[in-house]
């Protein structure tokens, strides 16, 4: 059974439908504008899910695909250009749908090529990865990255339907299910303690793909994602709390070069760093930095950054977009479940934590 | 004495204000936000008002500045790319401030430049043409030309001020500034007889340069497209009037090469087209299509098209972003002062005017 989960934004309202074996099922008709579709996918999904897709597609439509290279490390403006390039040799017009079957990396940049293309045209989002289904599936949020720097060029841009199928989960490598995981513990940890006990007692079964458990697991924190963007959905105060762990994340993600740390487990030892510096500033306990830590253990998690210097960390974390005025703004908890941003935190024991 | 007239879009208000030597008295600091301000000027216009502009500036900010390549043919992703490369090796934060001092391909790009780093930051225009100010200071289109199509990347987005100097026009090429009339011209045929009399009788003051009459036919202009704009912001209806003149005139851009017509002078020709069409349509007489050829002569415009083969014209027009579902649709006068769009037209009577 599909379950559904409507999203508001300013532009429009999208449900994201979330079950099993949906690729080859779901009807796209209603989704569809116009009678161009492009498919953008990459070399190891294509081989998995394309031809499934394009035969479940209407059959009035003329569809064109654009296979990119796998990889973060092509989230950049080549990958865009060869999806303009396709899209003005076919002739599609502003009035075409563009599929996003793929990652995070293929929803980021089919969806800034959707808000670029003619100054924004439809587009689906087909998200192939656990991670992309909690993440990018929810929050407009699109882009690539600049040599210096992650995300930094992009737009907000909705989609029209995301599809959630848990069945894509099972050609998905562990690692990359671990990854989408960090995420997951992520909703639960800046605002559901509740949540929290749930993936603790869930994690063996959600790590063994069991499709239930993750479609839970998908809504609720899709559901957390939606209620957080609801409220601010241009970034001005609360939604930066998403950004939990990732401040951190991003340094070792830049610095070990894109591709090398997989997003989530960049992500997963940003979270406990950010730990660590919420229990030096007196808020959560020794004691939940240890549960955190197991909890990411047992999703099969990294907890342990790789050697950077303190300077070079600091100096990344300079081109953070929540840099205000220069001044280094951070996600830190105050209990477990409950997150806050802030630039009020101790230099010396940023320091501390960047040198473990 | 400045006059001033306020915007209204769906991201928020601003205001055009229009006078003489604004560079140099206005003051930009409510404008303005954050620390670091980056000016995106060309070749042409950084000797003539760079410094002025800097002078002029709040002295608490660090300012750096981008001078790209003067010209239609740099309109293109490169240019974005050296923005972006300013903005990165500077550490500019998402609090920050562009500002495009140029005519409208500046204008277009660091439009799209402030839409896309970081997802969107705050922007400044002040146009240094007569055509950027009556045409790309309303309406939040931004973007860059792909080599098969003009304007074919972009997106929506709007500056917190306009600043519209006449002074800055006594530097601007002759030809340009008929260019800019070619615009004006297209406000009155679309939606506004009177103002069409009031430029037949005033076209040698524009011509030569009276800055209280340039002034007022800037302000005229603007409140027709803030008016326009505001009832369609997206193009999904009436806006589509503004392009009046502009799908015969892409086709002539294109075909010639970027940069060979000035955007203008390809309008002007386009304008005569549509009237023509209109004419054979049984709309306006052929009385006021000789009467639009004359004041178009008397603004020093262009007023016959290069030649081009019909089928190639035709295949140029299937790439307009008007199209839709393959169907080419055009602008048309019903009468003089008043447009619509239609793709109701008769094909051969189309082909007769590409002929000519």
């Amino acid at each position: 059974m599909a379950k559904e989960l409507i999203v508001t934004t300013r532009l429009h309202d999208y449900p994201i439908v979330i079950g099993e074996n949906l690729l080859t099922s779901f009807d796209f008709s209603p989704f569809i504008k116009g009678k161009q579709i492009l498919i953008v996918t990459n070399e190891t999904i294509a081989p998995l899910y394309l031809q499934q897709l394009i035969d479940n597609l209407p059959t009035d439509k003329k569809i064109a695909t654009c296979i990119l290279a796998d990889g973060e490390q092509y989230k950049n403006q080549d990958s865009i250009n060869q999806i303009y390039d396709v899209l003005m040799r076919e002739h599609f017009s502003r009035d075409c749908t563009l599929i996003a079957l793929g990652g995070g990396v293929i929803g980021d940049m089919v969806g800034f090529a959707a808000a670029s293309f003619m100054r924004g045209v439809n587009f689906i989002q087909i998200p192939t990865t656990l991670l992309s289904q909690v993440d990018s599936s929810v929050g407009g949020k699109t882009g690539i990255n600049h040599p210096l720097g992650k995300n930094m060029i992009g737009a907000f841009w909705q989609p029209r339907l995301v599809l959630a199928d848990m069945a894509l989960l099972t050609t998905l490598p562990q690692r990359e299910l671990s990854a989408g995981l960090a995420e997951v513990i992520k909703y639960a940890l800046i605002t559901d303690l509740e949540f929290l006990n749930w993936l603790e007692k869930n994690m063996q079964g959600l790590v063994s793909l069991d499709m239930s458990l993750l479609g839970e697991a998908v809504l609720k924190s899709c559901q957390h994602k939606a209620n957080i963007v609801a409220e601010d959905e241009f970034e001005n105060g609360r939604r930066a709390l998403l950004n939990f762990g990732h401040t951190f994340g991003h340094v070792i993600e830049t610095h070990e070069g894109y591709g090398n740390y997989l997003h989530g487990e960049a992500v997963a030892i940003g979270m406990v760093q950010a730990m660590k510096l919420s229990q030096k500033m007196g808020n959560v306990s020794l004691d939940d930095v240890a549960r955190v830590e197991i909890l990411l253990k047992n999703a099969n998690l990294p907890i342990l950054p790789p050697k950077i210097a303190v300077e070079t960390a600091l100096d990344l974390m300079s081109h953070d977009k929540k840099v205000k005025s220069g001044q280094i703004r951070l996600i830190l908890l105050k209990t477990l479940g409950d997150a806050y941003i802030t630039a009020d935190y101790d230099a010396s024991s940023l320091q501390q934590v960047l040198q473990n």
